[in-house]
């Protein structure tokens, strides 16, 4: 991990951005924090559209994180934003499009295409990520995972076992086989849905809900359409990892 | 509205016993209040099972109300506590246990038996009892609903317009006719769903959430029983109504 600039946001919040081999990402921490107070560690998922694109909503969830006194960070996805094009992701994303655009059914081998090469690409650069974050000397864990795509938040959760909690948004298609990855799902989750989310299937996001394993679990839905996740639902996340995380 | 008793309880609440004519009910307020600077009031609603049995929970809420400076109220429910049997109440209610104990399919008209002449008697007896507390000089309002029957809720946020904001609670049966009025619903609204409640129908309760025409309306899902309502779902539920009765 090799950091490559520094500023000082407004907020008292530190912007650090770093590559990981060739992946670009970012981390924030309370520029107040102290290396012998190592800091718990949010990684703030996102869609695959792009860290420059994303960016003035990644920074107000780091500036959410860095107020609660945590560390968050997040990497480029792969495929996207100034990573190399990945031609496979380009063509299952435009074939789920056309087919949306067409008003034609989505059906399972759309979304599968689309998602679970991202799956099994990003989990494990996620991973590598935090082998590094957590190398730090200001950074100590325990780690949560919030928002982005939902099955790369599954996945993750099942398979890294210092994510302690994951709020996760109901926000995007889901494979078939993630359902049975959801039922491996233990650590506390807190779901967010939109009620009327366009992109979304409501009924696939309940049905995901009920199937996740865990003993505490906590869906929170809200009106409106996916970009229109009301401020109070993002005080009920930021308080669910505060509860985890300290 | 004749008070009956008065007593300081602890955290600093001021709990007074009353009669509305022949129904008994409690005010709870925070001791310091001043009569110059009247209270948002939040009206403490709770299934038919008499005030006495629902104490221990009712107090804990109008504590945590009179901590964020409202006045908190209840009132027995017709039918229920010192109040006159209601017989025709008590072979409803006797016929939908016994149809659930013999895991028989609960007909509409046994919840609608039970549920709508509650809903009949007991709004105006709210409403009622609004009308005395709201006439008292440390009461101002806004008023809030919380919790209990969620038909009698449905049909006060539909009929009273001085409720500004309401918190149901998913967990009772719902007869039919009370998802038309749930349509006319425009206050925002706060509903809480156990997720595994075992005298609940989870499909009804989310259809009953889809069918509230408010268009600020949340769900907040959670694990376990009718009774296992975890503390940090109270503690979300007093933000809502903090927002809206302030």
């Amino acid at each position: 991990m090799r950091f490559t600039s520094e500023q000082h946001l407004a907020d008292g919040v530190l912007e650090r951005e770093f590559t990981l081999g060739d992946i670009p990402g970012f981390l924030w921490t309370p520029a107040s924090a102290s290396p012998s107070a190592p800091l718990p560690l949010i990684l703030l998922g996102h869609p695959p559209l792009g860290l420059r694109r994303m960016y003035p909503r990644l920074v107000a969830r780091a500036r959410h994180a860095a107020a609660e006194g945590f560390a968050a960070a997040t990497v480029e996805l792969p495929g996207s934003g100034d990573r190399p094009r990945w031609p496979a992701l380009d063509e299952a994303r435009a074939d789920l499009r056309r087919t949306m655009a067409a008003g034609e059914p989505v059906v399972d081998a759309l979304v599968d295409a689309l998602v679970l090469p991202l799956v099994d690409r990003a989990v494990p650069e996620w991973r590598a990520t935090m082998d590094a974050l957590l190398s730090l000397p200001g950074i100590g864990g325990p780690v949560g995972y919030s928002g982005g795509v939902i099955s790369i938040g599954v996945r993750l959760a099942v398979v890294e076992p210092r994510i302690v909690a994951a709020g996760l948004f109901a926000g995007s298609l889901v494979p078939r086989v993630m359902f049975e990855e959801a039922r491996q799902v233990t650590i506390p989750l807190h779901v967010l849905l939109q009620w009327d989310d366009e992109g979304n299937d409501r009924q696939a996001a309940l049905d995901l809900f009920d199937a996740f394993g865990s003993a505490e679990k906590t869906l929170h839905a809200n009106m409106g359409g996916h970009a229109g996740v009301p401020e109070f639902a993002g005080e009920d996340a930021a308080r669910f990892f505060a509860r985890h995380l300290r």
